[in-house]
């Protein structure tokens, strides 16, 4: 087992995306210094699409604007194009991820064009990223499963890796869109990828849907996976796929490494508050266990 | 990793005890009649103790007597003693099984005396169960945390394994009652407790408290752990631990085995089916999450 893993906090733009209560400028801000206050070091605060497409992202520039900085803190934007990229760069984004989708189907659904067809915008961002020597991961959705095509053979996976690697890449990631993923998917698809890419970081994104994300999670730490993201609270979803569910919460993560001594550098007491503060601003439960059920051991009581 | 995996539904016991709305004995036989439809050959019945203490047991008789015979599937009971064994025989349960906790403390709340005293009532069943040649198991509830001690010592459970292996005993499952363990405890935990007594069948029941459930059970499968107990819907909770929660659900686990093609010999779909029809029953949904998401991938349409 590792001694640490990293953790990617997601919940400012994958947890929000298909948020459909408005949030604020300013709560996002919030969120993403409560998410910094509890630990978080990298985290995913917003991605310069289409507003018309995304409009919980419409105010990219404004969150960028108003975060604190020189506090060794990466802050992640998406850019799905050259402008995107050109947008996230003036903006003051540290890190640029790019999206693919494994599946044509889902592919045209969420990036307009099947998946081959896409790799011209990630071109398009690993130049100019290039250039300016900003980090680059993608991110391969519907890894594990498409909502439309149902099953992803895994060489479709590893070939689409190998062709955004093509482009150069510090860090990919596989995603499980639409949580279908058992464990031993997780196994065998990053050793695939891994295989294919010897040397290349691994990151794993899962959602909870089938009630397998942190069994996905465990399964992904000993598989070598040194960087997990996940969500404050669970929340999240995807606009273009039906019936999708939060990312996995990072407390509840958190909790399973820390009894694992495995360290992530994420307070647990810090990241259940502050996705207590963000039911109150999403206006629902979330579906993070561990501020329901508490800490264990519990902290002593002070008599 | 395994071609099967054995389940033990525990719905009908483990499920319902702590449930507050009436359960009646035909909706109970209704139960287990639809778990064996789905596919269930072991089957924690119902409990044979006093009445005042878990209500929802009180017509441990009259299920039993109204349950389907020579159908190839096991009915365990549960016993707490020497009185509560006779019932269970002369009821016509097939295979017995007996809860030791693993802490005084939460041992002193659930079955009135420290663990030790209560080794007692299980040379009692244990006996009992050898004259009449009836197969049993002990759980050791609190086997990975105790909701008013805190961390339980390995080594402690070990012992109380031990002790009640000296009296015979065809099957020990660890209990996480509280929903406390990660998969690093799990495997540390049966890995000690298969050391001590080499041979004996290992069984594992988890509850699904902080969302570690499933991953335990992944990482008990792993760890050559043959026997998991799950409940239909993720149903349960314990009346004498606070904050307890539901067993883990028998469609997720099955639903991850079934990725992972490890057999269990359950119906996805009727599994499903019954777990909607016992939310009707208890009059909330449950926490189970395959039957809201779907089975992945879909059946195929006909078109």
């Amino acid at each position: 087992m590792p001694s640490q893993v990293e953790i990617v906090e997601v919940s400012p733009r994958d947890g929000l995306q298909n948020e459909a209560t408005p949030v604020s400028t300013e709560q996002k801000v919030e969120l993403i210094n409560r998410a910094i206050a509890a630990g978080a070091r990298r985290i995913e605060v917003t991605s310069f699409v289409n507003p018309k497409r995304v409009p919980q992202m419409a105010d990219a520039e404004a969150v960028l604007a108003a975060l604190p900085r020189n506090n060794g803190v990466s802050y992640i934007g998406l850019a799905m194009n050259g402008r995107g990229f050109d947008r996230a760069l003036a903006a003051g984004v540290t890190e640029v991820n790019y999206v693919l989708v494994a599946s044509d189907t889902f592919s045209q659904r969420n990036n307009g064009a099947p998946t081959i067809e896409t790799l011209a915008g990630w071109a398009e961002v690993a130049a100019a990223a290039q250039t300016a020597k900003m980090p680059t991961s993608i991110t391969i959705g519907a890894s594990f499963g498409c909502p439309f095509e149902g099953e992803v053979p895994v060489g479709r996976v590893v070939e689409v890796a190998k062709r955004a690697a093509d482009h150069g890449v510090d860090e990919i990631a596989l995603a499980d869109t639409i949580g279908v993923a058992s464990p031993a998917d997780v196994v065998e698809r990053f050793a695939a990828v891994s295989a294919a890419l010897p040397g290349i970081r691994l990151r794993a994104h899962f959602h909870n849907t089938r009630n397998t994300g942190i069994a996905n999670a465990y399964a992904a730490v000993m598989a070598g996976v040194g960087v997990l993201d996940s969500s404050l609270g669970g929340i999240g979803g995807c606009p273009f796929a039906p019936a999708a569910t939060g990312n996995i919460p990072t407390e509840d993560l958190v909790y399973m490494l820390n009894r694992m001594k495995i360290g992530t550098g994420v307070d647990l007491a810090a990241a259940i508050g502050a996705a207590s503060w963000l039911e109150g601003i999403i206006g629902r439960r979330n579906p993070a266990m561990l501020g329901r059920a508490g800490i264990f051991p519990p902290p002593t009581n002070i008599q």
